[in-house]
């Protein structure tokens, strides 16, 4: 019944991590530069500086600018500290990115899968596979890998890894045991709204505010919430699951077996049930591929005229787009919404002026007059970028730098 | 654009607030309780505790327990350390209550406020005659009183005081600085949402657990969010306003003007709405006064079979309430929603059952399998304990025991 509400947070911890993303995002930067972003103290970004050269994290370089003047010391990530992966299991394909401790990404493979084989046998194939072949084709050895992390399509529950629950396979420990097993490394297991809020926090517009909701828009739709620099996780580690959410009660049938989520009226089968609806004899109303369906809307806006029902459809999908992120917006008030995902990459741009006018017309009282919504920055494998992030920063835990609450650790 | 996303948060701040809640609840107990109950070091309580003497806010009695045995120290809340003032202004009355620095109820006082009556000055009078009479009937004099705090019916704009947005009054620096010299006292304001979820979080179930929603049902609804043991504001201070957020997407007119908002279904208007729709000449369908309706429902709702019509309405209200809750959990994900406010007091325990199920079965995956439904055990005046509870707050702010975000402090 009594459950302390003490939470690993540390400031120490928080500065530390602040330093980090201050040199990763500046690529080369100064302790004066690092204390002006961080709003931290010279002494604490003086002593954090220390902790973090010393561990091999972040490497300076000592030189004189100009002729004259002191010389001036500059940081970087210690890009040669190790390697880190980043897995991205999709229900389509598995894709691994081997980026350096610095982020930046060395070498990448994509494998398909078979979107209707769901054994963990099979699964487990795929991931171990691509490790094996990214890791290859980076010519790097196990030993240099200082983590790796998974992004599974579903909700990761229990903060000491008791299962994932994908929609159509449940893992428990037996599973994760295995795939720990096969990898071999430090893991890390997460879910793709928070590996891709996280890629947000560390690399985009996360870095400048201190509340923010990431909109994945793609075959399914979800929220990352950040709030003072950290992922919302929730008691089971299932928030952000605004894509279920209602927009309209008993409205469609969303894949989840709920009537009316946001996610049936804008993921992309959505999107294309309301051109259906506006024209149902369109050629795009019964094309199989969702994304053929989405980039071929895309090239049909860029024409004004050239489609009314695909301009009806967008204009429509707005609607629904900003009315839902005002619901967001009312409940979680964040300072910035970024967009991402495919459907936003398609089709972001043509959204954003009517879903922003929508989202401010319907957000309670002026709240959303002074929200930024945008199309994210951070473009490239963000989910596998964002999952190799959480790989780090559990190495960061493992040598005592960071104190975080990451789901499953294996 | 470079926001650093440092906070005033800080763990000494926390840790005292922690003991802070655990003294006020317990109303007598030790220092090994409260180890036990807060979760903190042994060390950190007793250095905790020690400043907290100090500063006269808690108190501490030695005596024996049973015949042998060392001497128990007992702590208390210093009750005599002074008197807060919590003012609760609705739409058609001003209460004011008188509470003890332990948050017990001294003295209170309620004056009925004309509706349509908005100018600053009337508010403004009546804020201040409230204030004199509740010191007066209480015997109290304004040097005894620690702080003063006040409850708007409306959107608390700013960390710095900017604004109060109420639905048909916009009071900006003029008229709170005027609110300041009347009320002569140092004065925090707060939207009543946030007021109950701090109620909720000093005195309810927030104690117990690590994130909560307070969700509040009267005339109007909304949501008070805690996360980690602290009220979530939001960048403009207007999280929470799940009232406002859709239920149905252009469904019933609600009086935010917006369409659909959950508010226009499980509001006490939208309750009615409801039973109107059911059988248009039901004899509640047409009253005037909404607590007359909520009770007469509550009445024929405790004799099963009596009145088909409530029934069905209750029924539809928990499906209504059942579903815009599960919206709630699939964003915030949180361990605990408690249901507070008039229309709850009435109809919770008819609701309880069947939004319970209705919330389960549509939150995502599992999420609301875990999650504890329950009517707040807070009662009495919880709007103007809660918003007493936040001048306290502000109080040992002052005297630099807390590093806390309080909206507008004058
Ligand atoms: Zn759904
Ligand atoms: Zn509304």
């Amino acid at each position: 019944m009594t459950t302390p509400r003490r939470t690993s947070r540390d400031i120490r911890s928080e500065s530390r991590l602040d330093v980090l993303h201050a040199v990763l995002v500046a690529g080369e930067t100064t302790r004066n530069e690092v204390t002006r972003v961080t709003g931290l103290s010279p002494s604490t970004v003086a002593t954090v500086v220390g902790e973090l050269i010393t561990e091999g994290i972040v490497a300076e370089t000592k030189r004189t600018a100009g002729r004259v003047g002191r010389p001036t010391a500059t940081l970087t990530m210690n890009a040669a500290r190790g390697r880190v992966v980043g897995i991205d299991v999709a229900e389509t394909y598995v894709r691994a990115v081997l980026f350096d401790a610095a982020l930046h990404q060395v070498a990448s493979v994509e494998e398909p899968r078979d979107e209707h084989v769901l054994d963990p046998g099979t699964v487990l194939d795929g991931i171990a596979g691509a490790l094996d072949h990214v890791l290859e084709q980076g010519g790097v050895t196990r030993d240099d890998v200082l983590g790796v992390g998974i992004s599974l399509p579903g909700l990761v529950r229990g903060t000491s890894g008791t299962s994932v629950v994908v929609p159509h396979w449940t893992w428990h420990r037996v599973e994760l045991e295995r795939l720990r097993e096969r990898v071999g490394l430090p893991l890390i297991v997460d879910n793709p709204l928070k590996v891709m809020a996280t890629a947000e926090l560390w690399l985009g517009r996360g870095r400048y505010c201190s509340s923010m909701v990431t909109i994945n828009l793609g075959t399914g739709v979800g929220a990352g919430i950040v709030l003072e620099g950290r992922i919302l996780r929730g008691a089971t580690n299932s928030a952000g699951e605004w894509g279920h959410s209602l927009l309209v009660l008993d409205g469609r049938e969303c894949r989840c077996g709920r009537h009316g989520c946001v996610e049936a009226y804008v993921g992309a089968p959505g999107i294309q049930q309301t051109l259906r609806e506006i024209q149902p004899a369109h050629p795009l109303a019964d094309l199989a591929m969702q994304r053929d369906v989405i980039e071929a809307m895309a090239e049909a806006a860029a024409r004004p005229g050239a489609d009314p029902a695909v301009e009806r459809t967008i204009e429509r999908t707005a609607y629904y787009l900003g009315s839902a992120l005002a619901d967001l917006v009312a409940v979680i008030n964040p300072e910035v919404v970024t967009l991402t995902g495919w459907t936003t990459w398609a089709l972001g741009e043509h959204l954003l002026p009517a879903t922003r006018a929508r989202l401010v017309d319907q957000a309670p009282g002026r709240s959303a007059d002074d929200v930024r919504l945008e199309v994210s920055t951070v473009r490239g494998n963000m989910v596998a970028t964002g999952v190799a992030a959480i790989a780090l920063e559990r190495f960061l835990t493992d040598v005592g730098l960071l104190t975080t609450r990451i789901p499953i650790t294996l």
